[in-house]
């Protein structure tokens, strides 16, 4: 997607190059002294795309250029109070906050074996997964796990615990994975998923895999199902991991 | 706030009766039969508002009126491919995702006592509550935990485990309350409370929480500590309860 403003900087090929180019957007503010260099939307879009298809990573980046609430410009600075920056609206004040979201999903078996996705969809189109996707407003997080893996595998699961929580800061994502069992070994791929299968242990694809948390998560998982005892686990990734 | 389109439920003075009259402003699109009826923003706003007063919840609505990347009106609809009705642009066709928020917290203890904080702010202000806060981009869930703790108890934490995790899928949000130490006996009230206190678990203001997610985490630590053995916690908080 272009820009929505003509900044410079949309004519630039290379995405990575955007990094170092400030949108000249920022400073018709009355609150100008307080304004940081900002980067063009377009400019931070195409550098996280690039930065996460690098590490694997679905995209956690969004990027505000106009209020939700009267559809002015927004600045980015710290409201009074405030110990973070967020897009503040120029006209009518409101303050859009960004957080976090959650990538619920969930290990799911019968007759021990492992329910995985092969993606259909970007990023990492056509590698392995847990089914799992962001979690919805509405609902909690064992529905979500089990309405992602209805949607992608195509299987009704029946949750167990928790199991698995993975903060990934740097793309602005928690990812939280379930235990749970499959009600029927009934599966079929979802509009999001290439092919499903129910793989015994020994056979799972590691090479192959789309994402590090789900690779982590299974790797946990069958250890602590060899020795029958499940708990709970914490854990980070960092960009270099 | 007022709304910022001229429309007619805005001179309405009650909030709760704004969520059965429907916004005049939905049926502009060329995209005319996929709309369903809309609530206005300020009434869904003051409805929100009126609902989480009396569950005694912080807010988790949001109202996007118009589109972040370019400006222009968004509608209500489900975009294909997907199950679920978002806020897409009318213009530049940008949808607009919103999900569940997390918000992060610590159980503190000195010498057997618990860190509490009495809340300076709506909602339930001057009712006590633990450090907790919404999660920001950027961090993980422990940091975002030391963070409230430092920020609203001026306390500074060593992280043990995460122990209770909480949906309330009515307001978008789920609880995550960590254990932890505080690493000396010093603490003073931030911006957001009114007093700080490390208590006894025999003088703990049960009648005067805040918050029920607050007050199950609290109880259950409080068993288990008795108990000397700490598990991890998932519950749900439905708005009946």
């Amino acid at each position: 997607m272009h820009c929505p403003r003509a900044c410079p900087t949309k004519r630039d090929t290379n995405p990575l190059t955007y990094s170092v180019r400030y949108c000249s957007h920022s400073n018709h503010s009355s609150a100008k002294e307080e304004l940081p260099p900002r980067l063009t939307p377009c400019a931070f879009s195409a550098f996280l795309k690039v930065l996460n298809s690098s590490l694997h990573l679905p995209t956690g980046g969004l990027v505000i250029n106009f209020c939700t609430q009267c559809g002015q410009e927004v600045n980015l600075l710290i409201p009074q109070g405030d110990t973070h920056q967020r897009h503040v609206c120029t006209n009518c004040g409101h303050i859009h906050y960004e957080n976090p979201r959650l990538i619920v999903g969930c290990v799911s078996t019968w007759d021990n074996k492992i329910l995985l996705c092969r993606r259909a969809i970007e990023p990492r189109l056509g590698y392995w997964t847990l089914p799992a996707g962001f979690m919805e407003n509405g609902e909690t997080t064992a529905e979500a796990a089990v309405r992602e893996t209805w949607e992608e595998a195509g299987a009704r699961i029946a949750i167990d615990a928790p199991f698995s929580m993975i903060s990934i800061a740097h793309i602005n994502q928690v990812h939280l994975f379930y235990r749970g069992r499959l009600m029927s070994p009934e599966y079929s791929a979802g509009e999001e998923s290439l092919e499903v299968i129910l793989t015994k242990p020994e056979a799972i694809p590691w090479s192959d895999f789309a994402f590090q948390s789900v690779e982590i998560t299974l790797r946990r998982f069958l250890a602590e199902a060899e020795q029958k005892r499940f708990s709970f686990h914490e854990s980070v990734l960092a960009p270099n991991t």
